[in-house]
Protein backbone atom coordinates (compact mmCIF):
# COMPACT_ATOMS: atom_id res chain seq x y z
CA UNK A 1 0.00 0.00 0.00
CA UNK A 2 1.30 3.60 -0.96
CA UNK A 3 0.21 4.90 2.26
CA UNK A 4 3.13 5.97 4.78
CA UNK A 5 2.60 4.95 8.30
CA UNK A 6 1.66 8.38 10.04
CA UNK A 7 -0.68 8.66 6.74
CA UNK A 8 -2.22 5.51 7.36
CA UNK A 9 -2.56 6.44 11.57
CA UNK A 10 -4.04 9.81 10.32
CA UNK A 11 -6.69 7.93 8.03
CA UNK A 12 -7.68 5.36 11.32
CA UNK A 13 -8.04 8.11 13.24
CA UNK A 14 -10.20 10.55 11.07
CA UNK A 15 -12.32 7.22 10.73
CA UNK A 16 -12.90 7.45 14.51
CA UNK A 17 -15.61 10.74 13.09
CA UNK A 18 -19.48 9.57 12.87
CA UNK A 19 -19.95 9.54 9.24
CA UNK A 20 -16.18 9.08 7.79
CA UNK A 21 -15.33 6.51 5.76
CA UNK A 22 -12.52 5.25 4.55
CA UNK A 23 -12.71 7.55 1.19
CA UNK A 24 -14.16 10.13 2.97
CA UNK A 25 -10.94 9.92 5.61
CA UNK A 26 -8.82 9.90 2.60
CA UNK A 27 -10.36 13.36 1.11
CA UNK A 28 -9.89 15.03 4.15
CA UNK A 29 -6.52 13.86 5.02
CA UNK A 30 -5.13 14.75 1.83
CA UNK A 31 -7.00 18.36 2.07
CA UNK A 32 -5.42 18.85 5.54
CA UNK A 33 -2.14 18.11 4.11
CA UNK A 34 -1.81 19.51 1.40
CA UNK A 35 -4.07 22.55 1.55
CA UNK A 36 -4.73 23.50 5.54
CA UNK A 37 -1.76 22.42 7.98
CA UNK A 38 -2.74 25.42 10.40
CA UNK A 39 -6.46 24.29 10.63
CA UNK A 40 -5.06 20.57 10.67
CA UNK A 41 -3.19 22.14 13.49
CA UNK A 42 -5.90 23.94 15.41
CA UNK A 43 -8.34 20.92 15.01
CA UNK A 44 -5.95 19.06 16.81
CA UNK A 45 -5.11 21.33 19.20
CA UNK A 46 -9.28 22.01 19.62
CA UNK A 47 -9.71 18.16 20.55
CA UNK A 48 -7.09 17.54 22.54
CA UNK A 49 -8.31 20.62 25.08
CA UNK A 50 -11.99 19.85 24.59
CA UNK A 51 -11.46 16.03 26.24
CA UNK A 52 -9.09 17.08 28.50
CA UNK A 53 -11.09 20.25 29.71
CA UNK A 54 -15.51 19.64 29.15
CA UNK A 55 -17.06 18.09 31.56
CA UNK A 56 -20.58 17.66 32.65
CA UNK A 57 -22.63 20.69 34.51
CA UNK A 58 -22.94 19.53 37.87
CA UNK A 59 -26.25 20.82 37.93
CA UNK A 60 -27.95 19.61 34.40
CA UNK A 61 -25.31 17.41 32.90
CA UNK A 62 -24.94 19.64 29.79
CA UNK A 63 -21.55 20.04 28.19
CA UNK A 64 -19.93 22.60 29.71
CA UNK A 65 -15.79 22.65 30.48
CA UNK A 66 -17.01 24.82 33.98
CA UNK A 67 -18.39 23.40 37.18
CA UNK A 68 -21.58 24.58 36.22
CA UNK A 69 -22.88 25.37 32.60
CA UNK A 70 -23.72 28.96 30.95
CA UNK A 71 -27.34 28.41 31.40
CA UNK A 72 -27.38 27.41 34.86
CA UNK A 73 -25.30 30.40 35.77
CA UNK A 74 -27.41 32.54 33.75
CA UNK A 75 -29.01 35.02 35.67
CA UNK A 76 -32.27 35.51 33.10
CA UNK A 77 -33.25 31.85 33.22
CA UNK A 78 -36.80 30.79 34.86
CA UNK A 79 -35.42 28.62 37.25
CA UNK A 80 -38.93 27.55 38.07
CA UNK A 81 -39.34 24.98 35.03
CA UNK A 82 -36.56 22.04 33.91
CA UNK A 83 -37.02 20.58 30.53
CA UNK A 84 -35.52 17.20 30.45
CA UNK A 85 -33.67 15.74 27.29
CA UNK A 86 -32.04 13.11 25.94
CA UNK A 87 -29.15 14.71 24.65
CA UNK A 88 -26.87 18.03 24.49
CA UNK A 89 -27.85 17.84 21.04
CA UNK A 90 -31.36 18.22 22.01
CA UNK A 91 -30.02 21.30 24.23
CA UNK A 92 -28.63 23.15 21.48
CA UNK A 93 -32.05 22.64 19.23
CA UNK A 94 -34.54 24.01 21.92
CA UNK A 95 -31.80 27.14 22.45
CA UNK A 96 -31.98 27.95 19.08
CA UNK A 97 -35.69 27.88 18.85
CA UNK A 98 -35.27 30.23 21.18
CA UNK A 99 -38.98 29.20 23.00
CA UNK A 100 -38.07 28.12 26.21
CA UNK A 101 -36.43 30.20 28.88
CA UNK A 102 -36.01 27.46 31.55
CA UNK A 103 -33.47 25.32 32.55
CA UNK A 104 -32.48 21.61 31.60
CA UNK A 105 -31.65 18.61 32.69
CA UNK A 106 -29.56 16.17 30.26
CA UNK A 107 -30.05 12.39 30.44
CA UNK A 108 -27.56 11.47 28.06
CA UNK A 109 -29.53 8.44 27.08
CA UNK A 110 -32.91 6.71 27.94
CA UNK A 111 -33.82 4.00 30.34
CA UNK A 112 -33.52 0.65 28.48
CA UNK A 113 -32.40 -1.71 31.01
CA UNK A 114 -31.41 -4.45 28.66
CA UNK A 115 -28.63 -2.05 28.02
CA UNK A 116 -27.81 -1.57 31.28
CA UNK A 117 -29.15 2.05 31.52
CA UNK A 118 -30.88 2.35 34.64
CA UNK A 119 -31.97 5.37 36.67
CA UNK A 120 -28.21 5.63 37.89
CA UNK A 121 -26.93 5.92 34.38
CA UNK A 122 -29.01 9.36 33.59
CA UNK A 123 -28.12 10.96 36.80
CA UNK A 124 -31.77 10.54 38.27
CA UNK A 125 -30.53 10.98 41.88
CA UNK A 126 -28.97 14.41 40.73
CA UNK A 127 -32.15 15.34 39.14
CA UNK A 128 -34.40 14.14 41.91
CA UNK A 129 -32.36 16.25 44.78
CA UNK A 130 -32.80 19.29 42.45
CA UNK A 131 -36.77 18.44 42.68
CA UNK A 132 -36.44 18.31 46.25
CA UNK A 133 -34.88 21.79 46.56
CA UNK A 134 -38.30 23.01 46.26
CA UNK A 135 -37.63 25.74 43.23
CA UNK A 136 -38.75 23.70 40.92
CA UNK A 137 -42.41 24.22 39.80
CA UNK A 138 -42.72 21.99 36.28
CA UNK A 139 -40.56 19.32 34.58
CA UNK A 140 -41.18 19.48 30.89
CA UNK A 141 -40.57 15.90 29.68
CA UNK A 142 -38.98 16.11 26.03
CA UNK A 143 -37.53 12.89 25.63
CA UNK A 144 -38.17 11.50 22.48
CA UNK A 145 -41.14 9.58 21.08
CA UNK A 146 -39.66 6.34 21.00
CA UNK A 147 -40.51 2.82 23.08
CA UNK A 148 -37.34 3.77 25.62
CA UNK A 149 -38.55 7.67 25.46
CA UNK A 150 -41.88 6.98 26.37
CA UNK A 151 -40.49 4.65 29.11
CA UNK A 152 -38.29 6.87 30.55
CA UNK A 153 -40.76 9.92 30.31
CA UNK A 154 -43.30 7.81 32.74
CA UNK A 155 -40.69 7.21 34.84
CA UNK A 156 -39.54 10.53 34.94
CA UNK A 157 -43.13 11.56 35.80
CA UNK A 158 -43.83 9.52 38.50
CA UNK A 159 -40.71 10.49 40.18
CA UNK A 160 -42.02 14.47 39.88
CA UNK A 161 -45.49 13.81 40.93
CA UNK A 162 -43.55 12.50 44.33
CA UNK A 163 -42.18 15.52 44.43
CA UNK A 164 -45.41 17.52 43.88
CA UNK A 165 -43.88 18.73 40.77
CA UNK A 166 -45.90 19.46 38.12
CA UNK A 167 -45.17 17.19 34.53
CA UNK A 168 -45.70 18.32 31.10
CA UNK A 169 -44.89 15.97 27.68
CA UNK A 170 -43.92 18.16 24.76
CA UNK A 171 -47.11 17.99 22.19
CA UNK A 172 -45.93 15.05 19.21
CA UNK A 173 -47.71 15.69 16.01
CA UNK A 174 -47.61 16.87 12.66
CA UNK A 175 -44.93 19.16 11.94
CA UNK A 176 -45.78 22.70 11.08
CA UNK A 177 -45.98 22.83 7.41
CA UNK A 178 -45.75 19.39 6.82
CA UNK A 179 -48.21 17.95 4.62
CA UNK A 180 -50.28 15.05 5.48
CA UNK A 181 -49.34 13.06 2.44
CA UNK A 182 -45.72 13.00 3.84
CA UNK A 183 -46.34 12.42 7.22
CA UNK A 184 -45.76 9.11 8.55
CA UNK A 185 -48.33 6.69 9.83
CA UNK A 186 -47.47 6.78 13.66
CA UNK A 187 -46.94 10.87 14.12
CA UNK A 188 -50.23 10.66 11.83
CA UNK A 189 -52.10 8.77 14.65
CA UNK A 190 -50.36 10.43 17.93
CA UNK A 191 -51.54 13.68 16.03
CA UNK A 192 -55.42 12.32 15.72
CA UNK A 193 -55.20 10.49 19.59
CA UNK A 194 -53.84 14.04 20.37
CA UNK A 195 -55.99 16.30 18.77
CA UNK A 196 -57.08 19.25 20.41
CA UNK A 197 -61.07 20.63 21.34
CA UNK A 198 -61.27 24.14 19.48
CA UNK A 199 -63.48 26.33 21.66
CA UNK A 200 -66.98 27.88 19.68
CA UNK A 201 -67.46 31.45 19.87
CA UNK B 1 -25.68 30.59 22.34
CA UNK B 2 -25.59 27.07 24.65
CA UNK B 3 -22.22 26.41 23.25
CA UNK B 4 -19.25 26.88 25.96
CA UNK B 5 -16.22 28.41 24.35
CA UNK B 6 -14.56 25.51 23.93
CA UNK B 7 -16.99 23.66 22.70
CA UNK B 8 -17.96 26.51 20.50
CA UNK B 9 -13.65 26.35 19.33
CA UNK B 10 -13.93 22.52 18.86
CA UNK B 11 -17.05 22.85 16.24
CA UNK B 12 -15.12 26.00 14.34
CA UNK B 13 -12.29 23.39 14.10
CA UNK B 14 -14.05 20.59 12.80
CA UNK B 15 -15.22 22.86 9.82
CA UNK B 16 -12.04 23.19 8.28
CA UNK B 17 -12.60 19.91 7.19
CA UNK B 18 -13.84 19.27 3.81
CA UNK B 19 -17.53 18.87 3.64
CA UNK B 20 -18.03 19.57 6.98
CA UNK B 21 -20.56 22.40 7.94
CA UNK B 22 -21.76 23.50 11.22
CA UNK B 23 -24.59 20.34 12.08
CA UNK B 24 -21.80 17.74 10.83
CA UNK B 25 -19.48 19.47 13.39
CA UNK B 26 -21.99 19.64 16.26
CA UNK B 27 -22.53 16.24 15.72
CA UNK B 28 -18.78 14.90 15.65
CA UNK B 29 -18.14 17.08 18.30
CA UNK B 30 -21.06 15.62 20.78
CA UNK B 31 -20.40 12.32 19.37
CA UNK B 32 -16.71 12.64 20.33
CA UNK B 33 -17.76 13.87 23.29
CA UNK B 34 -20.01 11.75 24.77
CA UNK B 35 -19.04 8.01 23.09
CA UNK B 36 -15.58 8.26 21.93
CA UNK B 37 -13.07 10.57 23.83
CA UNK B 38 -10.06 7.89 23.14
CA UNK B 39 -11.05 8.56 19.45
CA UNK B 40 -10.67 11.91 19.76
CA UNK B 41 -7.78 11.86 21.81
CA UNK B 42 -6.04 9.62 19.15
CA UNK B 43 -7.09 11.71 16.29
CA UNK B 44 -5.39 14.52 18.12
CA UNK B 45 -1.67 13.14 18.16
CA UNK B 46 -2.17 11.71 14.61
CA UNK B 47 -3.15 15.41 13.04
CA UNK B 48 -0.51 16.90 14.94
CA UNK B 49 2.26 13.98 14.15
CA UNK B 50 0.73 14.23 10.07
CA UNK B 51 1.73 17.65 10.05
CA UNK B 52 4.44 17.98 12.06
CA UNK B 53 6.44 15.25 10.23
CA UNK B 54 4.70 14.32 6.89
CA UNK B 55 6.42 16.38 3.99
CA UNK B 56 6.52 15.23 0.35
CA UNK B 57 9.28 12.84 -1.06
CA UNK B 58 12.65 14.84 -2.51
CA UNK B 59 12.24 12.03 -5.92
CA UNK B 60 8.39 12.60 -6.42
CA UNK B 61 6.83 15.03 -4.45
CA UNK B 62 4.37 12.21 -3.04
CA UNK B 63 3.69 12.73 0.61
CA UNK B 64 5.86 10.85 3.05
CA UNK B 65 7.42 11.26 6.69
CA UNK B 66 10.89 9.55 5.13
CA UNK B 67 12.99 11.99 2.51
CA UNK B 68 12.15 9.19 0.25
CA UNK B 69 8.92 7.78 -0.52
CA UNK B 70 8.04 3.78 0.00
CA UNK B 71 7.53 3.81 -3.71
CA UNK B 72 10.65 5.24 -4.43
CA UNK B 73 12.85 3.12 -1.95
CA UNK B 74 10.65 -0.40 -3.29
CA UNK B 75 13.12 -2.62 -4.94
CA UNK B 76 10.24 -4.27 -7.07
CA UNK B 77 9.45 -1.30 -8.85
CA UNK B 78 9.74 -0.13 -13.09
CA UNK B 79 12.37 3.17 -12.34
CA UNK B 80 12.17 3.11 -16.44
CA UNK B 81 8.92 4.38 -16.48
CA UNK B 82 7.05 7.46 -14.53
CA UNK B 83 3.75 8.21 -14.34
CA UNK B 84 2.84 11.78 -13.69
CA UNK B 85 -0.33 12.54 -11.80
CA UNK B 86 -1.75 16.19 -10.17
CA UNK B 87 -2.33 14.85 -6.75
CA UNK B 88 -1.28 12.19 -3.90
CA UNK B 89 -4.73 10.93 -4.50
CA UNK B 90 -4.21 10.05 -7.74
CA UNK B 91 -1.49 7.77 -6.66
CA UNK B 92 -3.80 6.30 -4.77
CA UNK B 93 -6.16 5.59 -7.00
CA UNK B 94 -3.81 4.26 -9.81
CA UNK B 95 -1.45 1.85 -6.86
CA UNK B 96 -5.30 0.32 -5.93
CA UNK B 97 -5.68 -1.07 -9.45
CA UNK B 98 -2.49 -2.74 -9.37
CA UNK B 99 -2.05 -1.97 -13.40
CA UNK B 100 1.25 -0.51 -12.86
CA UNK B 101 4.97 -0.79 -11.49
CA UNK B 102 6.28 2.21 -12.39
CA UNK B 103 7.47 5.02 -10.31
CA UNK B 104 5.32 8.83 -9.97
CA UNK B 105 5.48 12.31 -9.95
CA UNK B 106 2.72 14.28 -8.03
CA UNK B 107 2.79 18.04 -9.54
CA UNK B 108 0.27 19.04 -6.58
CA UNK B 109 -1.21 20.82 -9.02
CA UNK B 110 -1.45 22.01 -12.58
CA UNK B 111 -0.42 24.57 -14.49
CA UNK B 112 -2.53 27.45 -14.23
CA UNK B 113 -0.49 31.11 -15.04
CA UNK B 114 -3.57 33.14 -13.94
CA UNK B 115 -3.60 31.30 -10.37
CA UNK B 116 0.23 32.30 -10.67
CA UNK B 117 0.84 28.36 -11.13
CA UNK B 118 3.61 27.50 -13.30
CA UNK B 119 6.45 25.30 -13.83
CA UNK B 120 8.32 25.77 -10.54
CA UNK B 121 5.12 25.55 -8.48
CA UNK B 122 4.74 22.08 -9.89
CA UNK B 123 8.21 20.77 -8.95
CA UNK B 124 9.21 21.07 -12.80
CA UNK B 125 12.87 21.05 -12.57
CA UNK B 126 12.98 18.33 -10.60
CA UNK B 127 11.25 16.48 -13.30
CA UNK B 128 13.44 17.32 -15.91
CA UNK B 129 16.75 16.50 -13.58
CA UNK B 130 15.04 13.07 -13.24
CA UNK B 131 14.77 12.39 -16.54
CA UNK B 132 18.03 13.88 -17.66
CA UNK B 133 19.47 10.70 -15.30
CA UNK B 134 18.85 8.92 -18.52
CA UNK B 135 17.06 5.89 -16.21
CA UNK B 136 13.62 7.22 -17.45
CA UNK B 137 12.32 5.44 -20.84
CA UNK B 138 8.70 6.68 -20.16
CA UNK B 139 7.01 9.28 -18.74
CA UNK B 140 2.76 8.33 -18.67
CA UNK B 141 0.92 11.36 -18.23
CA UNK B 142 -2.47 11.07 -16.21
CA UNK B 143 -2.92 14.65 -15.45
CA UNK B 144 -6.49 15.32 -15.91
CA UNK B 145 -9.07 16.00 -18.58
CA UNK B 146 -9.28 19.55 -18.20
CA UNK B 147 -8.78 22.81 -20.12
CA UNK B 148 -5.29 22.87 -17.70
CA UNK B 149 -4.76 19.52 -17.33
CA UNK B 150 -4.25 18.71 -21.11
CA UNK B 151 -2.20 21.81 -21.04
CA UNK B 152 0.02 20.53 -18.84
CA UNK B 153 0.23 17.20 -20.43
CA UNK B 154 1.23 19.33 -23.55
CA UNK B 155 4.14 21.06 -21.72
CA UNK B 156 5.32 17.84 -20.20
CA UNK B 157 5.12 16.20 -23.46
CA UNK B 158 7.74 18.65 -24.95
CA UNK B 159 9.86 18.37 -21.53
CA UNK B 160 10.15 14.79 -21.97
CA UNK B 161 10.54 15.30 -25.74
CA UNK B 162 13.65 17.31 -25.72
CA UNK B 163 15.53 14.49 -23.11
CA UNK B 164 14.65 11.84 -25.80
CA UNK B 165 12.18 10.25 -23.69
CA UNK B 166 9.27 8.53 -24.59
CA UNK B 167 5.58 9.88 -23.74
CA UNK B 168 2.46 8.80 -23.48
CA UNK B 169 -1.07 10.05 -22.76
CA UNK B 170 -3.47 8.01 -20.90
CA UNK B 171 -6.85 7.00 -22.51
CA UNK B 172 -9.95 8.74 -22.47
CA UNK B 173 -13.01 7.10 -23.21
CA UNK B 174 -16.31 5.22 -21.77
CA UNK B 175 -15.71 3.47 -18.54
CA UNK B 176 -16.14 0.00 -18.76
CA UNK B 177 -19.07 -1.37 -17.82
CA UNK B 178 -20.82 2.59 -18.35
CA UNK B 179 -23.54 2.89 -20.06
CA UNK B 180 -23.20 4.73 -23.45
CA UNK B 181 -27.00 6.63 -22.72
CA UNK B 182 -25.35 8.21 -19.25
CA UNK B 183 -21.96 9.01 -20.34
CA UNK B 184 -21.78 12.81 -20.78
CA UNK B 185 -20.89 14.65 -24.25
CA UNK B 186 -17.39 15.30 -24.10
CA UNK B 187 -16.72 12.04 -22.70
CA UNK B 188 -18.12 10.24 -25.59
CA UNK B 189 -16.60 12.83 -28.08
CA UNK B 190 -13.22 12.07 -26.79
CA UNK B 191 -14.18 7.96 -27.20
CA UNK B 192 -15.44 8.29 -30.71
CA UNK B 193 -12.18 11.42 -31.45
CA UNK B 194 -9.91 8.88 -29.77
CA UNK B 195 -11.55 5.22 -31.44
CA UNK B 196 -8.48 2.23 -32.41
CA UNK B 197 -8.71 0.11 -35.56
CA UNK B 198 -9.53 -3.14 -34.77
CA UNK B 199 -7.35 -5.98 -37.24
CA UNK B 200 -9.31 -8.03 -39.18
CA UNK B 201 -8.40 -11.63 -38.78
Amino acid sequence: MAYSPLLQQLLQALQCLPGVGSRTAQRMAFYLLQRDREGARELSVALQEAIEHIGECERCRMLSEEPLCRLCTASNRDVAMICVVESPADVIAIEESGVFRGLYFVLHGRLSPLDGIGPGELGLERFEARLSEGEVSEVILATSSTVEGEATAGYLATLAKEQNVAVSRIAHGVPIGGELEYVDRSTLSRAIAGRLGIASD
